[in-house]
This record gives C-alpha cells, structure tokens and sequence, in this order.
C-alpha cells in the first residue's frame, strides 16, 4: 500500500508546482489518510491526530503527537516523523520554515485559531489557502478504492435484501436502526458511515430524521437510508418500503415517479456530462410530473472515504462527469401530510456510462 | 429542559456584556447543544448542523438548513429560527448584522474558510475570536449534568464487571471491543463516547491503542479505557487486568504504584486547589519510586457532553478545582518492553474533596 500513497503524494506535487507552493499542510483526517494510510479519524473535533507536510522536493513529514508515534513508525520513515508537543502551531510552523517559504493551508480542514496560530508563531513563512487540491485528486477512484467500495456496498446491499423482514408492525425505528447496525458490524464493516436514519410514517418526510420510538403500524411506509464502512470505504443505499399490503395511492405515484426519476438519470448519465444536467434529468421528471416542488434536496454527492465528498450533482454544481468518479443518485418526494419517498443508489462513472455499485 | 437551556444563555449572556459582544455566533456543536438542545453532533466534520446566534439583547436565533427545519421547531420559536441555503456564511453575516455589529465567534469551532467567508460578505460587523465562554460554564456540572453522568458512569461500571468474564485466551481485541460497544448499546448507551480501547500485552504501552486481530494469551496484561453516551452525557474508565494467575512482577509493581498515585491524587484533592497541584499529587509518588519517566500524559480533563473538555489536570494547567467540576483522574505507567498500566476513575469536585463517579 505505501506505493498507492507515495503516487498520490507525487500526483499531489504536480498540482503544487503548479502553484507554486514549497509545501502544503495537509490537516483534513480523510485527505492525510488518502495521502499516507495515516489514522483515517481525528478523537474529536478539535483534536488532530497529526498532520502531513507535503513538500515540492518530495521530503514529505508526517507530523503527530507522542500518543501517535508507534502507529506513525509503521507508516512512515522514521526520519522524517515530528513530534509536537502542546504547541502543535509553533512548533509546525518550524517544521514548514525548513521546508520553504510558500506554503498552503486547507481554510476549510483548519480552525481559525490554527491559522492564527501558525501565522503568529514566526516570520518566514507565506501562508496562503490552498484548498481542493487532495480533493480533486479523491474524485477519481482508483482500482483499489473501487475494490473497496465494491465490498462495501456489496454488503450494504446484503442488508438491505435482510432489512426488508424485519420490517413488522410494532418495532420501532430505533430498534430496527441497531438491528442494522449489528448486521453491519457482525458482517465485516468496521463502523456506520453516517448515523443510520430510520423514519416510519410522516417522520420519512424529513431528509434529516433521528431514528426514534415511533413504531411500525400496519400499512405504513418506512424510509431507510444506511451505510456502512469497509476496508476504510462508506456506502450509502437508501430504500423506501411499504409494510402491510394496503400501500396508499400517493405512496405508490410518489415511489413511481421517484424510480422514473432515478432510471432516467442513471441511464442518462455519462463521461462529459455536467454535474447538473445529470441533476436536470432527475428533476425533468418530476416537473413533468407537476410533483418538482416536492424534491427538495440535490440529486447526489461523492462518496468513499467520506460519506459525503465532491463531486455534488445540484442545479449549482460546475464541472461534468470523468470516468472513476462515484456518485449517489437519490432523487426524493417529500411530503409532510404523510410522509416521503427517496431511493438511492451509488455508481460508478464508467467509458460508457454508469454501473450501480 | 427549555428553561435549562434559557438559564445558561442567561449566563453566557452575562459574560457577552462583560466583554462588550452584541451577539456570539455559536458554532461548536457540544455549545450548541448545552445552550440550546439542539443537534450534539454535526453531520461531518466539515458539514455544519446549525449555530446559535446569542444576541446580548436576548432575542437569540437558531439557525440552520431546511433539513433541520422540523428538529429546530421542536425546539425554538418559529419565528426566532433562521434558515440558510448555500451561502451560509453571508446568509449569517446578515442575520448578524440585525443583532447588532460587534460580534464574537469561536475561533477554536470555526473553518478558516468560514471566518473568512463571514468577514468578507459586506460591511459592518466588528468581528473578533470570543472562545471558552461556553466552555467556561460547561466546566461546572448543574444537577440536571450530574444526574445524567451518573448513569452513564453506572453502565461503564457494570460493563466493566462484566466484561473481566470475558477475558479469556484467544479472543482478540476487536472481539472484545465488540462485545464492550453491544453491552453498552444494549444496556441503555445511544452510542460509545469515543474508539474504544482494548490493548493486549505490549500494545498496552501505547496509550492509543486500535483495538485489532491480537489475542489474549495465557497470562498476559489487558488494558481497558471505554465510555458510552448516556442521556447526552460521556463516561470514560480505564481497568488494567492480568488474564491467567502469574502476573510477573513488573505488571504488579507498576500497578501498585499506579494506584497508588491514584489514591493520593483522589484523596488530596479539593476545591481551590489548583489543577496542577491535583496532577503532582499523582507525580510525586511515581517520581519517587523512581518511574516518574514512564508517566508520559497529563492525569486527566474534564468529561461532560464531550470525553475530552475543560479543564485538564497537567503540569502546564492554570486555574484551581471547583466544586461542579468533573475529571479523570487517570494515572499511567507505559513500558514498551512489555506494555502498561493505566486506571482511571472520574471524579466529581464537591465541597470537601472529591468523589468517584
């Protein structure tokens, strides 16, 4: 695997010449991860597992704290390993005057007072925000993280073909929402990727909806929306099921239009083609439908070491389709009288179109 | 709870004054939460659920995305709550400008690229870095606090006796970590306070540790340092156990004094003494038996709506204990040669003295 990192590193070097950067700070968990295998997670939000200074001569650091260095020693020549001790800024900004004079930071992976600190620790140093570099990189997936993402929603897939019978009057959404979360973990996946959300009824008519008490009633729509990580990668399915045999009209017309929607931009989608004119295909058949009010969220968003990465396919979205790219196509109706439709699928942007992961 | 959440921006409010702040923006999810009940967590790290506008004035907002619109509404006065699109930090540039123009935000809780989109987005706010305020108060448990770190600590302690049943030869540490998460879901837990930690033989040395495919041996050490989330509120305990009957001498001295230097710190310590007294307390006995050198991390932070906050007991620690205060207090000896010892209680400060959660 280090190889896979190196290269990474190297294509990274490339868009920093370009730049004109002596060296960038890399502090986004998911970015020092796909750069170096380092600790995919930081413990807490405001605290840093460490940091990657990639550098234009190539002598790359990884820079962490002393809890971190045997995990560090495994990944990474031993020379080229700083540690900090409660001054991370001050001291990194040492590290990075050894390593030039212009160096980039990511606005959006760093707090305020980081930046802050950095800028006030010294003279010598030009800092300049230089987000999206890594990021642009991790929208191409490469055979191994398509390997993993294949894994991934493959057992994804797994439980939701199981999911389907546990679906009965009387279980509540929080039960039925651990149940997943066992199937995952006894399965192979090593976490949830995102908090699973579980909605019965009305509550399915929010895009953002906590599983709770509520329970199953005969004859009612349940919305699942569920991933897993495997092998470091997320997937993310949902599926929108009717439990009884009585399913109302305006269930079976809103699931309809919502797998029309989904078809038409699956089939549709190809190498080229703007992010969102793949949002407009969707969209098209619900406008045709009189129904477009009712899809109130973009068609999709990136996923892999994150849940959600670019690219995003909105009416807002710049950019188009490249091959290698992995993208959710989840067009939903949501209706708070009675609840909501969504239906999401992940594929893979290949020559010729997509494949469903 | 509403008027739990009112009382504590009344005192926030009062701070706000001293310092001369129109309005706080309140980024930081745990703040969020304790002030006003909504969303402990953020979706991504780089994906917001929402921020408290604190206004000195006392007409505050909540402002989110249209996915939270339903959750904020249980909550907040419809006509109090702001919903932004995409823009949202010069949708809250405005928003904050009707509150007044000299404005604090959390310079620890916000992106650089969010400071300076907010600056940026037009004229007339004053805006400075105004962090710990929230956390400041957070530091001091209210009734409401202690009762649910109370039970929070009660599971940990009961998984904690059952888990020593399930330390026997050949289960790895992933199996016992699983088995840890699905006592504490189980028995009442929404989810772990943080990674659990599970380290067998020399991986106990490494004071973070991922639990993963070694196995107990007959006669060997395993470090145990796991919370769960209960009511809102972490708990976070460390045992050390010998599985099989000869503990060699190593293991038994530096437990020993590991307890030892526990027991002094608990005993001694109480209101007004200050927090790196509390830490040398636990010092002093390593140092004179010699191994002050293997206790490499401070003795202990605070644990409430996050396993790590204020304050911290280290050796670079200003300020005093106080009664309300809840803290680690967690000795260790780390021998990478054979692994280490840790054990950490948390204690509550009351008037006299301190005790164990």
């Amino acid at each position: 695997m280090n190889e896979i990192f190196a290269s990474r590193r190297e294509k990274l070097r490339q868009a920093m010449r370009a730049r004109g950067l002596d060296a960038l700070l890399i502090s986004q968990a998911a970015n020092r991860f796909y750069l170096s295998g380092f600790e995919l997670h930081d413990p807490q939000f405001n605290e840093s597992a460490g940091r990657l200074v990639v550098t234009a001569d190539g002598r790359d650091w990884l820079a962490t704290d002393a809890r971190y260095l045997d995990a560090a020693e495994r990944l990474w020549d031993h020379d080229r390993i700083f540690i900090y001790g409660g001054g991370a800024a001050k001291e990194l900004h040492g590290l990075l005057r050894r390593c030039g004079s212009r160096v980039g930071i990511e606005a959006q992976g760093v707090s305020l007072a980081f930046a802050r600190a950095l800028a006030t620790a010294g003279p010598g140093l030009f800092i300049e925000a230089a987000d999206g570099l890594v990021e642009r990189l991790r929208r191409i997936k490469e055979p191994v993280e398509v390997a993993a993402l294949e894994k991934s929603f493959a057992l994804n897939h797994k439980m939701l073909q199981w999911v389907e019978g546990q679906l009965v009057p009387g279980r509540s959404e929080a039960e039925i929402s651990w149940g997943i979360e066992q199937f995952f973990r006894q399965n192979g996946a090593s976490e949830l990727a995102f908090a699973n959300i579980v909605a019965v009824g009305k509550n399915a008519a929010l895009p953002h909806a906590i599983p709770g008490e509520d329970a199953i009633t005969e004859n009612c729509p349940v919305l699942i929306d569920v991933g897993c990580r495997v092998a470091y990668y997320c997937s993310d399915q949902t599926r929108t099921f009717w439990v009884g045999d009585a399913p109302t009209d305006q269930f079976r017309r809103a699931l309809d239009l919502t797998r029309q929607a989904q078809t038409a931009a699956i089939e549709g989608m190809r190498p080229g083609m703007p992010m969102r004119m793949a949002y407009a295909l969707a969209h098209d058949v619900f406008a045709r439908a009189g129904v477009a009010a009712a899809f109130t969220h973009g068609l999709g968003h990136g996923v892999g070491l994150e849940t959600h990465e670019a690219p995003s396919l909105s009416p807002r979205s710049e950019g188009a389709l490249e091959p290698g790219m992995v993208v959710t196509v989840e067009p939903g109706l949501y209706y708070p009288q009675w609840g909501g439709i969504r239906w999401e699928y992940t594929v893979i942007v290949e020559e010729d179109g997509v494949r469903i992961l």
